[in-house]
């Protein structure tokens, strides 16, 4: 993409109204832009981040047996009013009357409408287990809505949800999503810990949170350090195996850790000394059986294998994307902007011209640049007629992990040079010994 | 993808409010499920179909130069204040009042926000033309919804919004638009022909509107027989080169085409009867050129060349893939179900096991499954406990391009039979042929 073409503001002020440094950040970049009260437009630099995001949430969710579909943002009040969450919910919930003075709502999470599809389509156990997702935009109508797209009152949600005819076979869609959300938080560059949770408005007995820490983060939480190390389930993890799943899950849940919520002085303190972790940290996915919760209230049931009826035990497990940017931000930025892990970068590399206009420094970077791209690195080019120092700020400020500079001196040499975002080293190379070493890397 | 691990809730009935034949068959074969009235979930088989046709329509708008950004579908009252639409739009705006009392809307086009984000932000001729679009969820309360999700209130719309210094510019914007419809629709498996079109509540003097025929259509429309063999631009075109997008409007409008809203027929009358087409028509997308209308309203100026202020030129570019899928079975189906254009098809190929626990069958399926998802086929597996003529109705009914069936008698031979789901035609061959000949294709 060529920046003169491509729809990037940067701003040089950092925005007052932005409390904290992902916000700033997004703000500055030209990622986000309020249009109301917590509900944001996503510009082109942003909505490139958001879309690699969501791309590994789905490959991890397909990967471990989820199904995706689309329900839509505007359900019926009568579904609700099935499950007794209509009058529940409170004042969150944006409540509409359409033209016919019908009572709708904008979904606030879709635990209703996702039984009501269930329960008119499945009705025997060999249809079971299933687990359907969709990535959906959700409402929320929060009192104070604040810390940019970290707590929006629009927002973009993966939710699934998981159907077994029993306990023991939700337990094993439970522990598939759990180990689906240890790879997908990996595979975004973040080391999550699940830390037992309490289930709130969603209900049921068993719930976990997904925390990152951050300096910035929200909650005081604790954990075991031994966290830090364990193992991710690998590329060929075979989901369909309960006994590895439950492995999978025991590890992770072997060691104290919690939020301060759910803190247990006495049980952390056991832990020895050089081993306790108390940090800050951030939610960035949260889990839940509960049980037959709505399928109860709502008639969600199929024939067993013993031919009579049962009503079906569920889970619910989400993960918020335009939550999970400013989350990623918080963890990885330094006093130059955003440091990207290289998965959901907007750009895989930038290139740039030192001097656009310059005939040499042209002809270089727009041979690297073509190269780049036909080996299939996504390639910022800032072709713009601005000084150096303000195109070496951008780079900086919007977080893309190679640069490659290219001025009149080096070129002159037949030469650039290749700056690591995230450590600051530089190397001087030639045209082709860049453009190999990158390629090379892909 | 096996079927016994998907969600494809087939319907043995043909639903009784189901008017049009792409709603009946994307009720059948379960791509979609009504949630209330014009509001729908996208199951699973429909889902896939979607994306693959938001794919293809992003790509061209990528190519055609416009960039990508993601507004929020819940809009402030205020900015079509500013306009003078949201006294004007009448019932079909879905009103909203937020929890503090705030008039807000669901988004029903997005014209307001776009140069509200525009003028935030552009301020110089240099950055333009400029051309944002997104692909987003809309409302349309409309007084009765039907036809399934081919005139629902909830859909989903790439919307695509350009920026110029002057009129000029504008028609050079309007012009790669319409370059970029053509090639959209073409590889989208349609012949999309443009007809000069009222602009309606859009406003402005330039529009067309892209029709495909098909018998089923909604509107009448008079055309010449020519369009059905003009060339449509090619991969390699040059969306920057203004005068071979001038050269591709002219050609696709040097004839008579027009809907029974706009025709003449006096002019329709002056073509030779053999190269008259009269027909029925749906509209697939429409563009339009409306000068200064919301810029001069909302103050969305830059400074030219001259140093002074300059009222931008817009237009905007409507597909809506919700109503994309619909209009494109309506255009290609038989008494058995649907017929995909390969572009768009769910899965690439079927493979149906006629008789599923059979063990040389099962090892053949497994086989040629194998063979094809690694050679990047997308696959679907029918290897449920079904009969036969319920895995062929079914696999009919869904519309994928190529069967595969595998049944005792020819797999004894070492052999299964390909179907082609369009023309019928089947032939034996090998296993191993059967899939040299499928992966060769790809």
């Amino acid at each position: 993409m060529r920046l003169s073409r491509f729809f990037m503001p940067i701003l040089k002020e950092t925005p007052k109204e932005a409390e904290i440094v992902s916000h700033r950040l997004m703000l500055r970049a030209g990622m986000v832009r309020q249009q109301s009260a917590g509900i944001y437009t996503w510009l082109p630099l942003g909505k490139r981040v958001l879309d690699k995001v969501t791309r590994i949430i789905r490959e991890e969710q397909n990967r471990a047996g989820a199904v995706e579909l689309l329900m839509p943002t505007l359900q019926s009040a009568e579904l609700w009013q099935e499950s007794g969450r209509y009058d529940a919910y409170g004042d969150e919930m944006l409540r509409i009357k359409d033209r016919n003075k019908r009572d709708m709502l904008y979904g606030p999470t879709n635990e209703e409408m996702i039984t009501d599809v269930f329960r008119s389509y499945v009705k025997s156990y060999k249809d079971l287990p299933l687990n359907l997702y969709h990535i959906q935009l959700k409402f929320r109508d929060e009192r104070r809505p604040r810390f940019g797209t970290m707590r929006s009152r629009e927002f973009l949600m993966k939710d699934a949800y998981s159907f077994d005819l029993n306990r023991e076979g939700a337990v094993d869609s439970y522990n598939r999503m759990f180990a689906a959300y240890l790879r997908t938080f990996a595979r975004l560059g973040l080391r999550a810990i699940p830390m037992r949770a309490d289930t709130g408005p969603i209900g049921g007995d068993l719930s976990h949170e997904f925390i990152i820490l951050a300096d910035t983060g929200e909650s005081e939480v604790f954990c075991h350090k031994h966290f830090l190390d364990f193992d991710i389930p690998a590329d060929d993890t075979d989901f369909w195996d309960a006994a590895a799943m439950k492995a999978i899950f025991d590890k992770w849940t072997s060691l104290y850790a919690a939020t301060s919520e759910m803190h247990d002085e006495a049980a952390f303190n056991a832990i020895d000394d050089a081993s306790k972790v108390s940090a800050r940290g951030i939610e960035v996915g949260h889990i839940f059986y509960f049980g037959t919760k709505y399928s109860e209230a709502m008639g969600a049931k199929v024939q067993g294998p013993d031919g009579k009826e049962h009503t079906v035990h569920m889970g619910s497990y989400g993960i918020g994307p335009t939550r999970l940017v400013p989350a990623i931000i918080e963890a990885s930025h330094d006093e130059n902007g955003i440091i990207w892990p290289a998965s959901i970068a907007p750009f895989d590399a930038v290139v740039i011209n030192m001097k656009s206009g310059d005939e040499a420094c042209d002809a270089a970077c727009e041979t690297i640049y073509a190269a780049l791209n036909n080996a299939g690195f996504d390639t910022l080019y800032d072709d713009k007629d601005d000084r150096a120092g303000t195109k070496f700020a951008t780079a900086d400020l919007i977080g893309v992990p190679v640069q490659i500079i290219a001025g009149p001196r080096s070129v002159a040499n037949g030469e650039v040079e290749l700056k690591d975002r995230k450590t600051g080293a530089r190397e001087t190379l030639t045209i082709e010994a860049a453009i190999n070493k990158l390629t090379a890397s892909k």
